[in-house]
């Protein structure tokens, strides 16, 4: 008999969660961002429910510009605790989940990353992934030695070049290079060993890696960019994607879209699993759950509103906040995600306010607000409709909504046949059903 | 009634411990370097012990040059794991010793230097230390977009401008910037958030740091490099300094001279510990002992051996192993360690095989040999003699000679009431002795 297909799921724990609101709610502790136990208690609740990996989003900046009116001390997103090491440390408290941290291509060097990936491959027992990005903004420049942000194109030749220098690197040594014989004195064979020699216009890179080939092969490599040049990277190394669609048929659009592509690089659709990011409500009835949504609307500073639609809109703090959406500014960075908002916003009729709640509640991913059996049911149209083949939970409120993810929706969607009952393998790899990396992984 | 001034205690836990020939003793893993619980062995060993904390010496790179005859593959230092990412899980499953782990400033960025150890120190809730080296060979040059190291000055230049620009972020934050006040939605007070805006010769670094200061005010400083420039970093930042002197008179004159610059920097010559490495080979009675020793040493591969000295006296695979030390070639690139060496050959009137059966004992390092009575008479000579505030313990083979110093060594130092029998504090700062540091740390 065979199994249906599996659903994956990963818990996004960044920070306090995904509602801006979440840190003034009362059953928060608001320093909970650099708190251990606090993140460690959100990946155990996801361990407990069989999650396939726990994920953290990361910039390498306080972003303190998107400041339309002196609203950045409103904003509980200043500080954290970093993510490899965050992850490190609750991979040394966990046994099965998968731990995946984002590293910027634009402001870290490619030895770095394969070695501190490496590194956590090993500690963890083979759950270590790396989620690929390329950064956006002029703070994180302004961090590491320049005035600006990479643009586009570079930005992205430079991330295809080091995520080809970092899975060279993990190609260092064959699985079996370390004969370790204590007779002989022979630790390892020299002919095992390989030196990758990489000259590119971005980066040198001699190697070899000074970490043995990782029990899974190599880490899992996650990739989150939407465009054309994120799609490649994916199509070539990736074994899933984070994506932020909102709606079924773009998301459908997409996928349709990525996994046409895998094939060019020799690889099977299946081998890379696209999770939309999607942000649960959940109660044990329809109003529970909306009760619970507008309760954190509720509590959304109108300074911080504004804020998360000034990157994309420009200030419009000048506008009655109650009154229509104006049209994008023409000099506006982040051209398609203004147009996107803007669209929104005319389709829906949204005044400024109901915008930015709209994006406040989960910085502009797909918000789901129901009882588990309407959220279950939303997640399984898009995992049976090619829209998904599985999705990150960004909690509102950690770890509250997380928990109350896995009490509630977790056992429907296992009764439903969708979600395993417990992990398959050993390492990330394995459960995330990613394909084997036999050396040399290509 | 005083209390009797106190030693301090590292542990060195880098790889299979610091014979180079442990890998091949029978009681050995020779795996053991990519396993975390090999290391994390270790760390509760020594916190058992009460020692303050663990050290991890680093490169990065593997130094696949040093090859006077294919020894390269004979050497069980090719590979481990990184160190920040090992002592992140080494804390998360201890909960009193130090966590020290080597950074380079030749090939990182402030910024993430800065993070990672602010994170750490979060984490292991105020146990973090970052060792300032500024690495030596074109190896780790060549992994990094370059053909050779950086010559000395600049290497130096930059490592104190580094040092700078992560102490000027570790004061991002005041101590009480973070006020997280739900009712009025501010969570911090603007006026203590403080932009580095650093614009140096070799760095320009805005900041703010997205970490809030930490729990030790800010992280452990320590400090490796024995050149004026290196102390001179050191009497401005350090909280400890490891050291590899070997003989008793030139440590006390490297400890006086040291000592002496803090006043410079306003400091007291005691916020600065000054601890040698030694590595103990103990037994129950010193025959013992020197059985452990020479089983070790003839366990020594020649080629190996020929590898130890090969930087510093380049290839004398040609000239006979038991034949006298000729002259360090006039090309050598590491002078002062090529004469160190050659010098000491000529005092003691030893042959190529017992230069390099010295060296390769202890990379090195001071040896010490005999019981554990002997063993501490040794240390307390130093240390009250001006030469030691306390010693880095680098233990012969990991975790045995550990487990031996421990049980033998430690209790005679504490019957001496020369070590602690509990720790004092809960951070590394406090149980190392080392200042407080109130906003802004200098």
């Amino acid at each position: 008999m065979t199994r249906k297909r599996q659903m994956r799921l990963g818990l996004s724990i960044r920070g306090l969660g995904y509602h801006l609101a979440a840190w003034r709610h009362e059953d928060m502790d608001p320093g909970g961002a650099l708190d251990f136990h606090h993140f460690l208690k959100s990946a155990q609740i996801a361990e407990a429910a069989k999650f396939d990996l726990v994920f953290l989003a990361d910039s390498v900046a306080v972003r303190q510009r998107d400041e339309p009116a002196g609203s950045l001390c409103r904003s509980s997103q200043n500080v954290e605790l970093e993510p490899i090491t965050l992850l490190t440390a609750i991979a040394a408290r966990t046994s099965h989940i998968g731990v995946v941290a984002t590293g910027s291509t634009s402001y870290n060097e490619p030895y770095h990353i394969a070695r501190k990936f490496a590194s956590l491959d090993h500690i963890s027992g083979g759950r270590a992934g790396w989620n690929v990005v390329t950064s956006w903004s002029d703070e994180e420049a302004r961090n590491f030695n320049r005035d600006q942000h990479f643009d586009y194109d570079t930005r992205y030749e430079r991330a295809a070049e080091f995520v080809d220098v970092v899975a060279g690197l993990w190609n260092s040594w064959e699985d079996d290079a370390f004969v370790r014989d204590k007779a002989s004195g022979v630790f390892y064979d020299p002919a095992k060993r390989h030196v990758l020699n990489h000259v590119g216009k971005h980066f040198k890179v001699q190697g070899p890696l000074s970490s043995a080939r990782t029990p899974q092969g190599r880490p899992i490599i996650s990739q989150a960019g939407a465009n054309d040049a994120g799609k490649e990277i994916a199509a070539r190394y990736a074994d899933m994607v984070y994506t932020g669609n909102v709606d079924i048929e773009p998301a459908k659009a997409f996928y349709a879209s990525l996994k046409s592509m895998l094939p060019r690089y020799g690889r099977h659709p299946d081998e890379l699993k696209i999770m939309p990011a999607i942000s649960p409500y959940v109660g044990r009835t329809e109003q529970e759950a909306r009760d619970k949504f507008e309760e954190l609307q509720a509590l959304i500073d109108p300074a911080i509103g504004l804020q998360q639609i000034y990157r994309q809109l420009g200030d419009m703090s000048a506008y009655p906040l109650d009154g229509p959406v104006p049209p994008p500014p023409a000099d506006v960075e982040m051209v398609s995600d203004a147009q996107r908002l803007y669209n929104m916003a005319q389709k829906d009729n949204l005044t400024i306010r109901q915008l930015y709640e709209r994006v406040a509640a989960a910085s502009s991913m797909r918000v789901v607000v129901g009882s588990a059996e309407q959220i279950a049911d939303t997640m399984e149209e898009w995992f049976t409709q090619g829209a998904a083949d599985g999705f990150n939970i960004c909690p509102p409120m950690l770890p509250h909504s997380a928990e109350e993810f896995c009490e509630l929706v977790v056992p429907e969607l296992q009764r439903r046949g969708l979600f395993r009952t417990e992990y398959e393998g050993t390492t990330l790899r394995e459960n995330l059903g990613a394909a084997p990396q036999p050396f040399p992984a290509p």
